[in-house]
This record gives C-alpha cells, sequence and structure tokens, in this order.
C-alpha cells in the first residue's frame, strides 16, 4: 500500500536493522539508531528514543525479528524457548500502552506454527503490523475529519500522536491532517506537553513540515483558551482503552477532558483498536507509568527546579468514557463510548 | 512591627538604593542588584527581577523615592513636574497586577503636600508600604489557616505566593506556612508553573528551606491529582480582582478553578485588599499581560521547541468569582465572593 504524502519516518527496516529516529534530539537534531539486538530494542523503547503508543508496538515487533535472528543462529534447536525472556524485556519496557503486548501476541502467533529459519516469516508479520497501522491511520484519518462539519476552525491537541508517534501519518494528527487537507481546520493550537515537551519539540515540528498553522501554549493555559470560544474540537491520541471507553493517555489528556465539558468544547480520542484492552472493565486498573524525577527537576542535564523537593511525575492519566464524545477507530467511530457499544464495535468488524 | 521568623527577604532599602533579589536566577544563585535609578527600577519589574503582585507594588515605591531624590537633586524648583513621566513609566511596567497602580496612588497622595527634600517623607511611605504588606501577610496567614478545619491534610497551590512575591511571608503561601506550623498541612502540591517555572524554582525552594514537605508536579498533573482525592484545598494568590470578586492570577489558575470544582476540591484565594480593583465590574475588563514567545520557545537561551511554531503566551487568566469559595484579605474573608459582599468588606473595616 502507498500514500500521496510521505511523513517522517521514524521506524524503518534497512540493511538487516532496525532503524528509529531518535525522538530525544528532536527538533534540534535528526539523528538515527541502528538497532541490531532486542536489548538495544527494549532500551530504546524506555529510554523514549521511540515513543507514542502504536510506534512502541510496531517497534516491538522489529525487537522479536532480531532477537529471533540472533537465537536462531546460535542455538537453532532452543532458539523458540531462549526467545521468551526476550519477549518479556520487550512487553516490561513500558507499562501504560498496550499496543506493546498487542503486537508481541500478534508476533508470538506466528512463532507458534514455525519451522527453520523464521527471520523471513516473523519479518512480514512486523511490516503487516506496520503497514496495517499506517492504513488505520489514514482510515481514522477519513472518519475523525467527517466529523468535523463546520466550516475551517481550531482545534486543541496535546502530545505526539503525528508520524512519529505511530507507523506513519498519526491518531489524533492524521485526523488534524485529513480536516486541514480539506478545509475543515484552520488552526492547531497544541500544549508544550510537560515534562518531555512532545507538544513543543515533536508535534510543532511536523506541524510546520506540513505547513499547518501551530500556536504553541504552555499546558495550564488551556482552560483559558477553551474559554476564548475560538476553539471547537479538543481532539488527542490514546495509549489504553478500557472495556468502557474509559481512556488512558498522555498527563494532561484527563485536564483537557474535564475542561472541555465545562467550556461545552467537544472532545474526541483517536487511536486505532490495537490499543483497546477489552481484558480491563474500567479505567482503573490500568497501569500509570510513573517516571523519574530529573524530568521535572532537569532539563537538557541542567537543574531548573530548587533541590530537595520531591516529585510526582505520572506521565499518564485516565480519562473516563463519560468525558468523551467520540472515540475514533479504524473499525468506525463511536458516540459516546461505553461496554455495549465498544464490544460492538469490536465484534462485528472483526 | 516585628515577627517570629524572618523569611527570604526579596525587596530591601539599604544604603540610600533599593536592593532585590534576582528572581531570574533562582534557585541555581542568589544574586542581589542595588538599583539607584527609577529607569533601572522600572526595567526589574518588567524583566522580572521581581515578580509577584505586591512585591511590584513595594518595589514602584520604592522606585518613587529614588525617581524623586535624582529629580530634587538636580532641579528642586521642578521635581514634582519632572517626576511625572517616571510614575507613568513604573505604571507601565506591567499590566495585569493592580498592587503597581494602588502604590503609586499612595506615594502620589504623599506627594501632593511636600515641601523641601521630599526623601524622608517618601522613604517613609514606602517602607510603611511594605510592612503593612507583611503585616496583611500574617494576618491572611491566620485567618486562612482557620478555615483549614480538618487535621492534616495536602494542599495544592500555584505559582509563587511566598516571601519572594511580597513583602514577606506570602498570601496564599502565608496561609499555607500558618497552616503547617497550626498542623492543619501536611503536604503541599506545587505546579512548576510553566513557562517561567515559578512554583519549580521559587516556591520549592521557599519551602524547602522552611522544612514545608513539598511535591513538584506538571501543570497538566493536576486534575489527576485532585482526582486521587488526598488533596482538600487549592490555594492561590491574586493580581488583581474585581468589583464583582473575579480573580486575575498566574495562567493557570482558571484551570485550577475548573477541576477543583469538577472534583469538589475547595478553592481559596488570598489577597491583601491592595490587589481589589472596585473600578472594574468584572474580570472582563482586566488587562491580561501577553509575554513573549521566547518564554515557550527557549530555556536558558536553548531553544526548547520547533521553529516556525507560533506561541500564544498569556501570563495570566481570569477566574470567575463563581468558582472560588473563599476569598481571604487581611480585612477578613468572604465566602462565595460578589459585588455585595465585596462593597461591605471594603466600607466596613476603611
Amino acid at each position: 500500500m502507498s500514500y500521496a504524502h510521505d511523513h517522517i519516518r521514524a521506524i524503518r527496516w534497512q540493511d538487516d536493522a532496525l532503524v528509529l529516529l531518535d525522538q530525544r534530539l528532536l527538533p534540534a537534531r535528526t539523528d538515527y539508531l541502528y538497532l541490531q539486538s532486542v536489548d538495544e530494542v527494549a532500551r530504546a523503547i524506555a529510554d523514549m528514543v521511540v515513543r507514542g503508543a502504536p510506534a512502541i508496538g510496531i517497534t516491538a515487533a522489529y525487537g522479536v525479528v532480531l532477537a529471533a535472528r540472533v537465537h536462531y543462529r546460535r542455538q537453532p534447536e532452543r532458539w523458540q524457548t531462549l526467545l521468551r525472556d526476550d519477549l518479556a524485556r520487550l512487553a516490561a519496557a513500558r507499562p501504560t500502552a498496550v499496543n506493546l503486548a498487542w503486537a508481541l501476541r500478534r508476533m508470538e502467533r506466528v512463532l507458534a506454527g514455525l519451522q527453520g529459519d523464521p527471520e523471513e516469516r516473523l519479518l512480514a508479520e512486523a511490516r503487516a503490523i506496520h503497514q496495517e497501522d499506517i492504513a488505520a491511520n489514514y482510515r481514522m484519518g477519513e472518519l475523525g475529519a467527517a466529523l468535523l462539519k463546520e466550516s475551517a476552525g481550531a482545534v486543541l491537541t496535546h502530545c505526539n500522536t503525528g508520524s512519529l508517534a505511530t507507523g506513519g501519518y498519526g491518531t489524533a494528527l492524521g485526523v488534524i491532517r485529513s480536516g486541514f487537507s480539506a478545509g475543515l481546520i484552520a488552526k492547531v493550537y497544541v500544549g508544550e506537553t510537560r515534562p518531555w515537551l512532545q507538544g513543543a519539540r515533536l508535534t510543532a515540528w511536523e506541524l510546520v513540515q506540513d505547513g499547518i498553522p501551530v500556536t504553541l501554549l504552555a499546558d495550564s493555559a488551556a482552560s483559558y483558551l477553551l474559554r476564548q470560544g475560538e476553539v471547537r474540537w479538543v481532539i488527542v491520541g490514546a495509549d489504553r482503552i478500557a472495556a468502557n471507553g474509559d481512556v488512558a493517555n498522555k498527563i494532561g489528556t484527563y485536564h483537557l477532558a474535564v475542561s472541555a465539558r465545562h467550556h461545552g468544547v467537544r472532545f474526541m480520542v483517536v487511536a486505532p483498536t490495537s490499543t483497546v484492552d477489552m481484558s480491563l472493565a474500567s479505567g482503573r486498573t490500568i497501569p500509570i507509568e510513573q517516571r523519574g524525577p530529573e524530568e521535572l527537576l532537569t532539563l537538557a542535564g541542567k537543574p531548573i527546579a530548587a533541590a530537595g523537593a520531591a516529585v510526582w511525575n505520572p506521565v499518564f492519566d485516565v480519562t473516563p468514557a463519560k468525558l468523551i464524545d467520540v472515540l475514533v477507530t479504524e473499525r468506525g467511530v463511536i458516540l459516546q463510548p461505553d461496554v455495549a457499544k465498544m464490544l460492538h464495535l469490536l465484534e462485528n468488524s472483526q
């Protein structure tokens, strides 16, 4: 499958290695890391060389290819047994986004029936996961943009959900790209997204490259922005969606959902069904990653806060389904998500 | 008047000069600037060497002393006329906090009746403004802490409202200090307060020095924090309060007020009556300062955002009175502020 525009390619398979754009250095530098071992891949996920729920899943799938290659070459009789630890290590690299576990389950299903050198078959599956994610993004872009009925207005997004966070094009940012192309979005506001500044560093960078007008604001200014009446939609991605439609996403998403409801602004979540975890009844049991205090105490290695302060740094939060006006997936759109609608969507389209 | 603890002194009159702690460099460095001209004072206010509504007012009052001294020495017959431009320059240094205009009006009332060398009389008035602010803070500390009826709990504050933002002790942070001393506050959460990081740099620094447990969070994590149920009060300061009780304060305050109401957490504003502007019927007409894009695009002179992005950087917002549970002033406490209660407070205590 191919598409009209080719956006940034943050994840590539090239010369038998996994090539990742190092997102920690953006936008100052566009450096690529060439990974040839599963240890490097697990570390790249944990250290946020690559981030974004779909991108993490795709990366882990390629990581399985690298792991299987090494074990098969060394011990062709036992490689499947040896691979188990690697799968566990990849699965544990980050806890909140379920796409990681989802992609590993897909790779495991392929593994089960393999004979001989596994690389070709595993690589084909990883590539399929990657391509299907891109296709899902374009489909979600269409479905989400179709909801923006009015003439060109402003939208607010959070974190980065674009080509850098996915196989390509983006989830929430895919809808924004499609909406802009269709003349339904004139301007994009994005919160800088502390502490990691995904909004300032990554989303602004993607939108500037696309020529889409982007305006940055402090995350705390979002409510005051919504009060001005210019913004019609808040559009965000997701890292895990529970069976009842509760959504875990980047810290600050819940803050925006509360504020959107207060101001009568509509709230859209855009995520592929690989982000849905029907094994969790509600968002209460989604594991929320806490990252280190240095993300708030330092910037580029230099102190920006008083020494001696404790830090609370959950990097995701949970938005209850009742605050979500619409959930856009590649299989269709759900208004006011609940468990019955979630089950219906997944059963009827599988 | 003297007090048991002596906190940081960000503003001092010493050796016939105004000495300001340079808050731009905190907490890394505690450098003091010695100012001897009104130009230096106006620039120090505009560039945020000193910030915080009450501190700006006090600083401007001392600035009038410096201006009068220079003009009286040069042209003792015309110094009052020459002073007018300086008063205008000081008044224009920052637009939102009304304490600046309030302090200048107090100095002008003294000016009106002056004969001969004005320095002693003007300095006495500036010192009075300074001392009265400290006294007001201690009084507000008592009144606000008395509202925290329950046993020790957690509170959330925003920006810096402590010794650095006032004559000493603090407004919201004064209530927190008094509440902690009385065993009614066990823990203080503070948002880092982008873009200028007053929470991370200044409030955390003050609280660590006082031995009060302080935990820093990304501003966008506040709603998720309030959802945990640990925080009982959000306590903030104010830069200007309109006649109906609407409050302009640091950007993000409105965001917290919306969220506090959503979560059933009480919302307290603490400010001296010098912050009240009865000439404005509501918060709609309070001038909101917009600062430059570099505050979001760079940090310590280094780029932290993508080039080419526009920036929306209002550094204050307006919280409507209906979201405020209690307003604490040195003249008394108002529950659910409105114009009748505001008039009553100011008339009965003047």
